[in-house]
């Protein structure tokens, strides 16, 4: 299989479950001393990644939520971010512009940065009050839900909080790679089906929109240099729906939250005005060993990641276009 | 010049800000009673109005203010909505299928509903705790901020309130359409260009950023059937731009609120990598009797929505499309 290397992605996932001791010990502190408002701060990949925390824990609690956009951040401020807040990003580089010129805002401040920064020795890294280093692709997602996920279960949102993390721990690396296993063929006929269209829709909702809002826009135009466009389920059927037809290539992504509903609706919908539409759902991909209540909270984006790489190795290789060459960014001042 | 009436679009706004005393009214006594959180619900065009209207009061003061989705909202409730809530909302035909459905859920909680409301004897009318009835296009924003506006008064954020709305009630019905007048050459000449683009580009932040996701949807999608994308501004910079070439049309909304340095950092940027872009700058309108601190809070957006009705009018008599037909929207359930 392309760009697929089963063990190393079983480490990383089973490594990143690991961080848990780690991860508890911070947000307990935290919860100890207290706290206003929980803010996940991000740009791009990252904001997408909070959209999809802020969604989690919105259906899941009553915990004061917000995604905070850090570009928005150094040029407004929020008057709700005060020195009793946390904020909670993620960073590969730990050089990330915009985030950096946020974090020294929210240092002045003095709200408690806690950072999962994959270089160690970079401003991010430095900025943050707690820090975990775990560079591994694919996993910030599971760092920013077990943030969550304590905070809930601190809550009392969340009894079942050590039943789940055991069924994650046991299964979830195994049933993520075979998931991919099981997504090759599909990923290679949608590479090649799709792989020159000249705009492509994606469609989801609750967890899934942040997903496809990082589809559509950080692999799609920003790796494959694809045109294409993302939209929230419930948000398509106010507008968008009127410039599909026949061949318009749309594709609508089914998790298993509490959102789920609204995808339905467009799934329903979609057959009677296109003909050119894939549906992705993840209830397609069984994992062994995870019990049927837990699955929504976490496996849905997950198991939808393992999907979109699939099709992401065959366009890279089909396209002859590397996914990790840019046109313009970090190529010259702007 | 086409689809202008300019009596009654000077009406229409004067109308608006004739409301004052009623909103006031309402305001107040909620005010007086106490609320926990603030909620503009929407979907489609209400939903970004309500982003426009969220990112304003985050701008000016630390209300604690949500946009509410309407359809997320039946879909998955909300627990930080109570029944000590205020809700805002708005719609013309006062049967909005989700937004009747989300109204049903809240009155359940018992949050208190104020709805601009545009149709008498309709069940979002009959739900709503308050409702003002002033069917008038084009002035659901200036109903949502003057509520913003008086929350905000109430709360100490908003000292120069009264001098604020001498000035709108002075010149801004008049400065509107003196503003559309002179974008109307504007207007024809860029419809005769990207009347047949297969594809649009807009981008904008603050409280442009609810103007082009509206502009991008609900009237070049829906109503044109033209293909578009909204994309804010710090978004952009991070994926987006990669699809972006010589040939690509994109349009930038600069407005004059806080966040314009975002869009100002676009602005710089796209002369470099595109050949086809456009930039309507809510400044180039000059409004008499309007002062330049003031021009920030209100008119970015307005005059903006001045410039996109003098597009709108010639894309739809050179495209021979009626905006008001819809290929799939209340035409059959789904």
């Amino acid at each position: 299989m392309l760009k697929f290397n089963e063990q190393k992605q079983v480490d990383d996932i089973q490594g990143a479950l690991n961080l848990r001791p780690h991860v508890e010990h911070i947000v307990d502190k935290i919860c100890k001393k207290g706290y206003d408002n929980i803010f996940y701060l991000g740009i791009g990949g990252t904001y997408a990644s909070a959209l999809q925390a802020e969604t989690y824990i919105k259906g899941h609690s009553n915990l004061p939520v917000y995604v905070q956009h850090a570009a928005e951040y150094y040029t407004t401020g929020n008057r709700r971010l005060t020195k009793d807040s946390l904020v909670i990003l993620s960073s590969v580089t730990g050089t990330t512009e915009e985030v950096v010129k946020a974090v020294n805002e929210i240092e002045k401040v003095g709200a408690t940065l806690v950072g999962f920064i994959d270089t160690k020795d970079t401003p991010l890294a430095e900025s943050c009050d707690y820090v975990i280093t775990y560079p591994a692709p694919g996993t910030e997602q599971i760092k920013f839900f077990m943030v969550a996920d304590r905070l809930m279960n601190n809550n009392g949102d969340f009894p079942d909080y050590e039943e789940y993390y055991a069924e994650l721990e046991g299964h979830l690396a195994k049933g993520l790679v075979e998931a991919e296993k099981q997504a090759d063929t599909f990923g290679q006929a949608f590479a090649e089906k799709h792989r020159h269209d000249t705009m492509h829709y994606f469609i989801g909702a609750g967890n899934q929109w942040g997903g496809v809002y990082s589809y559509a826009m950080c692999y799609w135009e920003e790796q494959s240099w694809l045109r294409s466009k993302s939209i929230h389920a419930a948000e398509f059927l106010h507008g968008t729906l009127e410039i599909v037809d026949e061949t318009t290539p749309v594709t609508l992504f089914l998790g298993e939250d509490e959102q789920r509903p609204l995808a339905e609706r467009v799934k329903k919908l979609l057959p009677r005005i296109c003909g050119n539409y894939t549906f992705i759902d993840s209830k397609d991909y069984p994992i062994e060993g995870i019990s049927e209540k837990n699955r929504g909270r976490v496996l849905s984006h997950l198991l939808m990641h393992c999907v979109t790489q699939r099709i992401d190795a065959h366009v890279e290789k089909l396209n002859c276009h590397p996914l990790d060459i840019r046109r313009y960014y970090r190529q010259f001042e702007y």
